[in-house]
């Protein structure tokens, strides 16, 4: 059998522990599939009194995550420290200028960075994967990269936060508002106490940022991508997207178009009968549409320190193996640059809800500010009104406009007009609809 | 860049006449993505004359399989000719004997030669590579060979027959009888002339063969799985299917007991809420309970030209990688050989339908019988008595029974005695639950 892979890891959190127990349990069934034992040599973390309920007495400890980065005892670095830069950055560069190989779970390091370090990586001759980056536990990232190695990818689009998913699903099975399920998920450990990145869609964006690279070829553009999350749905929205045959999901959606690649991040209202709309609670899950093979769909775990830490352990297995591919699918130099699509168009149209004041006229008025932009409507629901008779008042009634096909900007032109003529109580409420298999 | 991968395609069928295309059509994001050019510089088919809308100028044709398969002129040797002997079997050994790499698509070859191929392959130091043998588009050995790498697996299951979910389907979504749906799938091309090898469940036991090796790190053994088609499958099943929160699917599960391996192909209820319950028409889906990851589910096209070649290009990418995993995922020497397990325990009991003739305490009797054999109900179905009071007639009545878990030997003990003692009309029907997430 060939000679141990030595692996140093820095950060020591859920995941890493989780790695460096698992590394140790499984080590005789990893060395069978690895072809050679894989051993955790050096830690780094930044308390070293901590019990983290692992033996690391035979681990050589590191307090500077740089100097694990270029020991001369690891062949492999285990980035788990977090963060765009500082540490994770400094440390991960570190090890590729010193020849190691490097996994890492760092999606904003990626999302930021990962161009630069996919360069530095290919300059000297050694991996650096991210499959835990990237949707946890399921394997789209050794999917993406390899398995449709026969395929032009033209949309890639799943669920990739948790904590999203699980607040709208409560929020749509038990009738609850958005802040009672999040400060449920924050219980249940699903959020963080500032659950912002996550709520506000950043780490779904991070997270699509690195699938549009693999999935189109070009480089990796996070500032690119539109963003929205989800605080604004409110058990109304929920409540009309069931009527209507929809679910709210937030989705990050990269697809090619003739004029460039489109990114976005928002809530969006997907078919109930698609297979996105079926994933429930923490799931994740990452659809991709290939040219060649058609669609194909993974769903598992997207977080967990133990889900995470089994796509770390199969990016060991791949250095163990010597298996060895351009860290974001092509060759750095191969990369095409990232050219933004000029504007939006959603073959699925639009999900409106308005508050609109009881006023003769004032719907015939909408109507027409909506026709002016050219935009059709496929369906309008309005439920009883409240006040009465025409002319008695004008208390806001809520109205649900679904658009056919058409431009974001014709839609928010439409909006300000709409707003301008004080037709409606408050901001509009305007979520896409994707269309899914 | 690195020098040309030659590629041998045996077989221009379907499959073997998409791939060549899609090497010629892709060759330039090909060879970005694998690091050099792939190039196919050799065919093999029957008929020399067809027209299959390919430029074979630049081939070499062979007529012989095996020697195509030695020739020196090709690095790699694609088998695409199908079964599980003769020309496939020989060119595969030949091929492999002279150190060149293998891809197949060819499940009957792999469930009955995998074992011995592999063991070839590790001698001469090649590739073995088999992705779109099991649910074509599908990168679920992939998936288990390299990405599971971390994980000790539970249980693998999955749909992975198209032709028998399009019948299940359609019977379902439309009230329609097996014949009238099968009679459909062959018009539509999704089932054959004979169909026998898909409805019988056999194709489906060729895949879980494969995949219980690579879960389990055991050998091959194909006759040790208990096949069951769906051709018993009537509307009434599927109808109370459906009055119980049930869909049926064929499912091929294979999972780890105490007492050895369980490997098992039949019609499944499986609870309507699962993942696997919502996968329509001709998709198919791998479901895979890991240890350390908990449960990844694939789900994509598992048939059709295109699909399956673009299997087999992610196969040939790795081999133009150099990329080298043991064929079934650890050396043929470390594979345990394959323990059946000693009995089959359902955690989701079984559904049961009879047709019951009507006679006072002819249900008392059956009750008792499962009480004997220690089978609690958890529900009884029957609806209308259509030759109405007691006494009057003795004109069967369907009545549905849905067992707690208990021992496929318990029921059909309990149902032997049920027939003898004429309670019943014809053959009771036998459905397995499976649990599910």
């Amino acid at each position: 059998m060939a000679t141990e892979l030595h692996v140093g890891v820095a950060g020591l959190g859920t995941v890493g522990a989780s790695l460096v127990g698992l590394l140790d349990k499984k080590a005789n069934a990893l060395a069978a599939r690895c072809g050679r034992p894989l051993r955790t040599v050096a830690v780094c973390a930044r308390d070293r009194t901590r019990d983290r309920g692992l033996d690391l007495s035979g681990c050589e400890w590191f307090d500077d995550p740089c100097a694990l980065a270029v020991s001369p005892s690891i062949d492999v670095f285990v980035e788990l420290i977090g963060g765009d830069e500082g540490a994770a950055h400094d440390s991960v560069r570190a090890a590729l200028e010193a020849g190691k190989h490097v996994v890492t779970a760092n999606k904003a390091l990626l999302a930021r960075h990962g161009v630069e370090l996919a360069a530095i990586a290919e300059k000297n001759g050694v991996s650096l994967n991210f499959e835990a980056a990237v949707a946890g536990g399921i394997p789209i990232v050794k999917t993406m990269r390899e398995a449709l190695a026969g395929n032009d990818v033209a949309r890639v689009y799943g669920i990739m936060n948790g904590t999203c998913n699980y607040i709208l699903t409560r929020m749509e099975q038990e009738g609850l508002g958005f802040a009672e399920c999040l400060a449920d998920a924050q219980r249940l450990g699903y959020a963080e106490a500032d659950p912002t990145f996550d709520i506000e869609g950043f780490d779904t964006a991070h997270k699509l940022a690195i699938l549009t690279s693999l999935a189109f070829g070009c480089e990796i553009d996070m500032d690119a991508i539109y963003v929205e999350g989800i605080t604004s749905i409110s058990k109304a929205d929920i409540e009309a997207a069931s009527e209507l045959g929809y679910r709210i999901k937030l989705l990050g959606v990269a697809l090619r178009t003739d004029s460039g690649i489109e990114q976005r991040v928002h809530p969006t209202m997907v078919p109930r009968a698609s297979a996105i709309a079926r994933i429930d609670g923490v799931l994740n899950a990452v659809a991709v549409d290939g040219d060649t093979v058609g669609e194909v769909v993974l769903v598992g775990p997207g977080a967990g320190g133990n889900a995470t830490a089994s796509a770390v352990i199969a990016d060991l297995a791949d250095v163990a193996r010597g298996q060895m591919r351009p860290a974001l699918g092509a060759p750095v130099g191969e990369l095409t640059p990232y050219r933004a699509a000029r504007m939006r168009r959603h073959e699925g149209g639009y999900y409106i809800r308005l508050s609109v004041f009881d006023r003769p006229g004032a719907f015939a008025e909408i109507a027409r500010l909506m026709a002016e932009e050219e935009i059709s409507l496929e369906s309008i629901v309005q439920h009883g009104r409240a006040s009465a008779a025409a002319g008695e008042g004008c208390s806001p009634q809520p109205v649900i406009l679904i658009t056919y096909e058409t431009t974001e900007a014709a839609v928010k032109r439409a909006l300000a007009a709409i707003e301008a003529q004080n037709l409606v109580d408050g901001t509009p409420q305007l979520i896409r609809i994707e269309k899914l298999a």
